[in-house]
This record gives C-alpha cells, sequence and structure tokens, in this order.
C-alpha cells in the first residue's frame, strides 16, 4: 500500500483520558478513531491487524471441528427470560423496546442464542459433540469506559459454545479448546499464563473454568504462579498456603492496651512492636443471600486481605460487601478497633484457616482507641467457623508447599468454561442418548476478546518511540521509506516496491513528500517489524539500502539486489 | 467438511410467513435460524457463503484504492443531530438511552460517523480524494419485518465513502465505483442491470445515482429498461413517454351521462364505449410541506398510473399522500366521479404532460352516478399546471421516442449515490484547497447488502428442488455422496474425499448413515454445483463414479483415476 494513497493520520498529543500505552499509541498511531464514549471505530491499519487475529483463530478452529456461525448482535429479551438471564444480567446490558414495544437487548454474550440454535438443529445424541463459534459484535454498557480498546462498550469478540452427552466428552471438548487457544495464542506470539479461574455466575462448582492471561505490567488482573510448581491462578482462585510462620504461643492473659488514635494494624503492631500477622484483622460484612441480610465477623491474620470471592463461594451468597459505617454504629462496632470479644452475639465470627486459633495475637478491644493483647480464639471465642478467606498473595507456598509462588499482571484475552447443563436444562433441551432416555446436554463456551487481542500485543509489545507489533499480527511486513526526490529515486523505489509486493511481502510504502525525520518517526510509532530506506545519497554513493529492525534497532544494509532476500531472512528470524 | 462432523438439518416444512423462495429454501436447507422477528442467524454453510460474497467485494474494493475500515454498530446522537438527521432518520432507526441516559442508536448508515472520522483525519486537498469502506451489521426496525433475508431487521451491509474536492473528482469515483460494482455482480455470476434511481433525501438534484438490481420476479423493484436503446431505470426514476395515441380532437359541448355505480375508470369507459385513454383519471392527494397542508387535483390519462415520487419532487413536498375520505367529504368532491369542472377555487389542478390539453374526455361530473362528455382541459378549466406526473410503464417509448420499453422485476442488492456536500456542510467539515481557500469536500455513498445479496442469489438460482448457487458464492464446490456400507467402500471414500481436498476443490462430504433418497433430496436443496456419487454397486461392477450438474441435472460416469479432472473441467464450464 502506498501511504499517499492511504487514509493515515498519526498525532502528537493524546487526551488525558488515555492512561495506559495500549490505548495512547493507538491514537498516536493513528489506528482508532472515538466516535463516542467507549464506542471505536477501527482504521484501515488497525483493520488489518484485527483480520489476521481473526485469520489465526478461524485456522485454529477449524483445526478443532469447530464450525463458523454468525448470532445476532440485537436478540429478543424471550430467550433471556426463558434462561433466566433477562434479569440477572445487570445493566451492562443494553435493553430498549422496539417499534413494536417489544424487548430487546444488544446481546452482551450468547449462551440463550446458541441453546435456542442447537435445540432447532440437533435431536439425537448421535449429531453430538457439536461445537460452534462466532465472530461478532458486543456491547457492554460500561459506565465509566476506560483504556481505550481494554474497557470499551463495543467491542469484537469471538465466542464457542460446545454441547456435549456426558462430562466426558466435555472434558474432551476442553481440552481441544484449551489446546486451541494455546495455538492462537502462541502464533499471536503472546507471552501468556493459561491460569485456573473463577467461574463466577458462569458454571457450576467442579466445572473448569482457565483465563488466558496476556502478561503486561499495565494488567487489570493478578496472578500468582510459581514457573518450577508449575502453577498458575488469577488470585481469585489461587490456592496457596502461607509460607510457615512463628506464631506466639506464650501469651498470657488478655489484657487491654490503651492505643490511641492507632485505628490501622501497621499503627498498633508498630506499637506493640509485634509482626503484622501476630495480630488479627477484623472485618465485618454483610451477606446476601436469597434475600436475606446477615452480619459476619471476619478474622484474618492482620498482614492478610479477604479475598471476597472465597467468602461468597464458602457461603453461597448472592452477593457480600463491607458492612456501611452507620450500619457499624448501628451495631456498636467501634471502626478501627473492632474484635471477637465482647461481640453482639448475634454476629457470626469466621477465622480464616491461616489463622493459629490457638496462638495469641493482638486485636481490638470494642472500645475506642483500646487493643487487646494477647487475644487467643480458641479460649477467649466461644463460637466461630474456621474457613479460607485469605487472598493469596506473593510468597506463600503452593498446597503442597513445595514451591514459593510469585506475582505478576496479566490482561484477560480468553477465557474458558465449562457451563453444565445450567442452559440446556433452563431453556428445555432435550436429546435422546443411547437407551433412548432423554437428557440435557452439557456445554462449554469459550471466548476470546479480538480487539483486546490487539490493545493487549501493544501493551506486550511497545517501548517510549512506538508500538513493537509482533510478526503474526503487524499490519504490513515493512515499512519502505524513500528520501530522496529525484525522478530516477522514485522510479528505483517504485521498482523495489513491486519487487518486494512480488515476493509475498506486505509493504507499506511512504512516498509521502517528507523529510527522514517525519518518516522514521511514524515508522517507530506504528511499529512494523522491519524498515527498509531507500536514501538517494547512501543509493547513490554505495549502492545499499538500510535495513532496521524495530525491536532491536539493529541495522544493516545491503545491495538492492540482494533486498528481497535479506528482508525474507530478517522476518523469518524473527 | 464431512456431514457427520457438522450442524446441519434439512426441513421439509417451512413456516406460513416464508412466502418467497430465498426465504423458504434458507429455513428449509438449513442456512438461517430465525432468533426473533426480523432477526436471523446464519449457520455454517450460510457463513461460507458470505465470506465467499465478502471476499470478492474486498477484492474489488482494493482495486480501486478504497481501504477498509469499521464503523461502530452502535452511535451517539450527538454526531446525528449535527447532520440534522437525528429527527429526520424516522422510526426504522432504533434509538435508546444508555446507563448514562446519554441517546444512541444503532446505525442504519454511516454518513455522519465516516464524515467525523473523515474531518479528524484529513486536512488538505493533497490528501484527497479519500475512499473508506466498512463491512459491518445494521439495523433497520422494520414494524412487519418480511421476506426473510430480503427485508430484515439486522443485516450485514457493506458502506464506503469518498470524499473529493470537486465535481469533477466526484464523478470520477463515481464511475470507479461503478465499474466496481459491475464487477462484483458479475463475479457473483447475477444477472443484473444498472438502474438509473431517485436519489431520495440522499442527494442533491443534479447528482448521479444508480441501483444495481438483480433481475428476478419476486423483486420488489419495478425496472422499465430497453435492451437496444440501452436504457434502464427504476420505475419510480423513469423517464418515457407514451407511444404516441389518436386523441379525440372533434368533440362537441361538454355533456352530462348518467353513469349509475359506475366509479371506476373501466366501468364508464366500457359503458361510454371509448378507449381509457381517452377519459381523465382524477386524483385527489395531499401536499405537506414545511408544516402546511395543500389539497390538489391531480389529471392523468385514464390507463395511467401517478408516480407520487414525480409528484413529490416537482412540489419540493416533504410528504404526498392520498386525501382521505372524510377530508373528500369535507370539500364535497364526489368519490368516484371527481372532476375538474365545477371545483371548489382553493383546489389547485394539475395536469400530466401526457394528457393533450386540446383533446376530449370522458370525466366525473362532480356529482354521484353522473360523468360529463366531451371534456376539453383547455376550453373547460380556467387554472391549471402541467406537470410530469406519470408512472412509466410497459409500451412506452424512450424519451427520444426511437426504443419502445419493457417492464422487468428487479431486487436492489446496491445502490451508489453522489451526495455533495450535504453531510460535510452541515457537519463543518472544512479542508483548505489548492488557493488556500476552505472548502466543503464533494461526498459519494456506496453500498451493498451483503446478506441481501445471498438472498438475491436463491431468487435468481433456484428449481422446485431447491437452490443452485452460482459456482463463485457456493458453500462448497461438491457435494459428495456417498452410497455404500462396506468398510472397504467407507476407505474408497474416505480416499476419493483427500483427493478431491487435495486438488484445492471444497468438498462437502455426505458420510453419513442414510439412503440415497435421503442424500440427494439433501444435496438438491442446498444446491453445490456438482454432485459426486460413490455408489458402491456401480463402483464394484464398473469402476464408474456418477457426476451430476446441479442445474442442468446432466449426468456423467467417471473412473476414480479421472475423477479429479473431470471434476475440475466440468467446475471451470460451469
Amino acid at each position: 500500500m502506498k501511504l499517499s494513497k492511504s487514509v493515515w493520520q498519526t498525532y502528537k498529543e493524546v487526551p488525558a483520558e488515555a492512561e495506559i500505552p495500549s490505548h495512547q499509541l493507538m491514537i498516536r498511531a493513528g489506528l482508532i478513531h472515538k466516535l463516542g464514549s467507549g464506542l471505536y471505530s477501527y482504521m484501515p491499519f488497525a483493520i488489518k491487524v484485527i483480520r489476521k487475529i481473526e485469520k489465526i483463530i478461524r485456522e485454529e478452529h477449524e483445526k478443532i471441528d469447530s464450525q463458523e456461525i454468525l448470532m445476532n448482535v440485537v436478540t429478543p429479551a424471550e430467550l433471556w427470560k426463558e434462561s433466566g438471564r433477562w434479569d440477572k444480567m445487570g445493566d451492562l446490558m443494553l435493553k430498549f423496546p422496539d417499534k413494536a414495544e417489544k424487548e430487546l437487548c444488544i446481546s452482551p454474550t450468547n449462551e440463550e442464542a446458541v441453546t435456542d440454535i442447537f435445540r432447532k438443529s440437533v435431536k439425537s445424541y448421535k449429531n453430538l459433540p457439536v461445537s460452534m463459534y462466532q465472530i461478532n459484535t458486543k456491547f457492554r454498557d460500561e459506565i465509566r469506559p476506560r483504556f481505550g480498546l481494554m474497557r470499551a462498550r463495543e467491542f469484537t469478540m469471538k465466542d464457542a459454545y460446545t454441547f456435549h452427552m456426558d462430562k466426558e466428552c466435555m472434558d474432551k471438548g476442553y481440552a481441544a479448546f484449551k489446546g486451541a487457544y494455546e495455538a492462537i495464542f502462541t502464533r499471536i506470539g503472546f507471552k501468556f499464563s493459561a491460569v485456573e479461574a473463577d467461574a463466577g455466575d458462569m458454571g457450576s462448582e467442579d466445572s473448569q473454568t482457565h483465563e488466558f492471561q496476556v502478561i503486561a505490567d499495565t494488567g487489570e488482573d493478578l496472578i500468582i504462579y510459581s514457573e518450577e510448581g508449575n502453577y498458575a491462578a488469577n488470585v481469585e482462585k489461587a490456592k496457596t498456603k502461607r509460607a510457615s510462620l512463628e506464631f506466639d504461643k506464650t501469651g498470657g492473659a488478655l489484657k487491654e492496651v490503651a492505643t490511641p488514635n492507632m485505628a490501622t494494624i501497621t499503627d498498633v503492631c508498630q506499637f506493640m512492636k509485634k509482626p503484622e500477622y501476630q495480630s488479627i484483622k477484623s472485618l465485618v460484612y454483610t451477606i446476601s443471600k436469597e434475600g436475606e441480610e446477615e452480619t459476619v465477623l471476619l478474622q484474618l491474620l492482620g498482614d492478610d486481605e479477604l479475598n471476597e470471592l472465597k467468602l461468597k463461594n464458602a457461603l453461597g451468597a448472592d452477593s457480600v460487601t463491607p458492612t456501611l459505617e452507620h450500619k457499624l454504629k448501628e451495631l456498636s462496632l467501634p471502626k478501627g478497633f473492632i474484635g471477637a470479644v465482647n461481640l453482639p452475639s448475634k454476629i457470626r465470627v469466621i477465622f480464616d484457616g491461616a489463622v493459629d486459633i490457638e496462638a495469641f495475637y493482638v486485636t481490638g478491644a470494642m472500645k475506642v482507641d483500646v487493643h487487646f493483647e494477647n487475644f487467643c480464639p480458641k479460649r477467649d471465642v466461644q463460637n466461630f467457623e474456621v474457613l479460607d478467606l485469605r487472598l493469596a498473595k506473593k510468597g506463600d507456598v503452593t498446597e503442597d508447599g513445595k514451591y514459593t509462588v510469585d506475582e505478576k499482571r496479566g490482561i484477560e484475552v480468553g477465557h474458558i468454561f465449562q457451563l453444565g447443563d445450567k442452559y440446556t436444562k433452563a431453556m428445555n433441551v432435550a436429546i435422546l442418548d443411547q437407551n433412548g432416555k432423554t437428557k440435557s446436554p452439557l456445554m462449554g463456551c469459550y471466548g476470546i476478546g479480538v480487539t483486546r487481542v490487539m490493545a493487549a500485543a501493544i501493551e506486550q509489545n511497545h517501548d517510549e518511540n512506538g508500538i513493537i507489533w509482533p510478526k503474526a499480527i503487524a499490519p504490513f511486513d515493512v515499512y519502505f521509506a524513500l528520501i530522496g526526490k529525484s525522478e530516477e529515486i522514485k522510479n528505483t523505489a517504485n521498482d523495489i516496491y513491486e519487487d518486494l509486493k512480488a515476493s509475498g511481502l506486505e509493504v507499506l510504502f511512504d512516498d509521502r513528500k517528507a523529510g527522514p525525520g517525519f518518516k522514521f518517526k511514524d515508522s517507530d510509532l506504528l511499529g512494523l517489524p522491519l524498515r527498509v530506506v531507500l536514501g538517494e545519497r547512501d543509493f547513490n554513493e554505495k549502492g545499499t539500502l538500510e535495513i532496521v529492525n524495530r525491536r532491536t534497532g539493529e541495522k544493516s544494509f545491503v545491495k538492492k539486489e540482494d533486498l528481497v532476500n535479506e528482508v525474507q531472512k530478517k522476518l523469518k528470524a524473527l
């Protein structure tokens, strides 16, 4: 493509709202255009990236016999009501009436639609397993869309769905998709981890689910991992233990200590000259379950954090939220000085499993500005439960105690779930099995954020000058810049451009009337793997062109007749 | 693709609402799935057709240097308000508020969005012309969606937009697109016409616009054409004349004739023994213009019909509608017996240009059950205008009088317009020209209904047994059916399947456990260009396979070793 014939504009400035590199660089490199809040249009070079991502996705789906379909962007409420999700999806789902006053929505996901297709098209176990996918526009009505394509409202997603007669078949299908996803993200050129995740509302408890996380400092997700232990999980889901701690087991009687204005663990432990893990952190939570609310007091080691998801799952709650201050006052709980001793009896007390209930701790004394020393849970609290509540963190060890785990940040670009029979049951899908009995098939679902993949690739591959595209999804292979004005050199440039193209390379030919500084800046910003420069002076004096590797900056000079071969070689070596 | 691994289900019955062949056949052949009113999902084989159509479109757009972008499905109201179309688009545009109470809509078209992109990206005449296109989901909230994909609410469209500094450049761009469209529809395999059309609200009066009409009996549009005269136009836009008529110029005085219960032209003319063109058809219309309403009496030859669009354009009206009966009574106009004599003075009288105002006609006498004989417009009406109002029809002649025109029906699959500066002006787009003066660029826009193309291909190519896909967009080249049960023949079939695929053919392998009748019915219904049958008995006895041409039914028998060559040859010859 010749730049003189292209609609391409780069920018020096970015709007203040562009906080992360991919957002900034996509705006600066003229890849996206903001049409409205969380609404981005894709410019020609971004389209080329998207098409390459889609091609890789399609090829890997074909390999595992998944068939492409296309469901609707707009779906009718009836389907969502059948599954019971019309009211449960929350307000990320954009709903509206049509002209005939029928309720519609823009699909944020398509389990209902695909189940409707399945029940119409498949009647016998002989036709299972079935695997279908689509690449389509999705919409989530984020109230504060952020980070450009990372958390846009309108985005492109690949979503796949499988149907199986039994768990064994679902596991096999799941493994095939896990393999396909690994192939896709490897081909794209990502450093990524498949991490254990939480199925949330999507699946049942024993169902497998993995997130595919692209490793990047700006990632929104925290991953707990051990390279040697071959372990990786989203922090929400991570099962680790604390490395062994020396607890104080020799404390005496419970003793009040004045701690004026010391309402934080750090302040109190510094004052008491104790390590933070020898204190108890008291958290008061409101648990909602089937319309009923309950207040619980959570007791964790002072330097641990609560994993709300563990709490929610352990109690089978619909939601868990920190109890509001006015409610604490109502319950006579003095914020900053709460503890399990002298607690109103109606409050349920739950200790985290990492607390040694026979050890002695600092804890709140239920009076403003007062803490206890020598609090021993087993001795001092009458009724309590023990549950696993703490958030995993760096320095923990794997469940078998063998490996210490570390933390890294990730961007979720894919997520695979075993859904079980949740949707087929709710939507009355019945298939006859070998024995003539009807059964609700088991489902798997598998998503990739196509446009987010593009942004994640930039988060993982950029420097201060711009994007560095992984070869497989770069909009072009080569940025070919002509620096020169004579008719002769222009003709030579044109010949070279045609030669490069004829050899199968995708070439962006910068034939604009502009100087080298301008062109090289644009070239670095756009980040194609290789830059080839035809400089009039060098070419006339030495007969050479320059090849620059965008990632390493490495330069080499080649004769015109060797150019195509050299470029091909360097590209292959990337 | 092996059918045993595919989600494919054909149907014998179609819902009553499926009125036209493409709708019926796409349902029966399991190509589409109805998810809701006017909402269709595309099943795997339909996706293959769509991808082939899209590929042809992309290739032809690349040839004319149009660059692919992707705008948003959901767009903010602000943009539409800038152009003034937020209120004008009518209720086909689905509008709704988001969570932040900002108004959004699902784009039925994208002039505003592309103009917003243009004004951000292009600042100088040096970068013009600019040409961009997208293939994207569109939505039109039809209250009565009909005809399957023909008039669905959600559909896929290709829309392109060009920007130019002057009319000459716009004409050049327009010609390039007209050529590209001809190439696209020729490659798809359509019998089509590029016909002159009406620009409606889209353009100005002198702007060019053409519809691309696929010729089919079920088409919603009527095309007036002359093969020899190289003329084709949508009936709404067609400029033709009546073939010469012998008018009665020898009539006497105006004379009342009792015509009891004869309120139609046909009844009256039969009774009076006159040809219908020697009577005047009186039509009363209400004209709306800038909020004001006016009643007009239209006078056409008895066998002519009104072209409402001509009326609307000639009067510069916002809308024209037949006056309602209660309003006729208010005005004392006796339905069926209305004429221009004895008319209330406030009603404006307009004669169609085909009426010879010096000739004598039968017309309504403004009394129930009475007509006039010998009505001579020039003599008997004091104030009247003459405008071109009649609808062109079969039997007319071209404007130069040389060729007689005929009618055929068409399906509009593409439409190209010159928009001029309508949007760039409204949205304050200013580009500096060579002389440093700012100018609003001129635009062209160019649409193809991608999913409608698929339906139109079926309307034009089917028989009583099913679809007959044009080769270029068939989901596969070959339907390969195995009729046999032994392991040996299954292995042979697999080998043949692999051979066919290896030669680059796209093959649908019917390896299902089913008899020949079942398989051949499905094969005819799906309509792939060629069917290859491996029948166990024939193969064992004679060593031959059968090749059947779907369109002609022509059969031939070939040896296994000649199969690939023969199939390739027959496919090429299609």
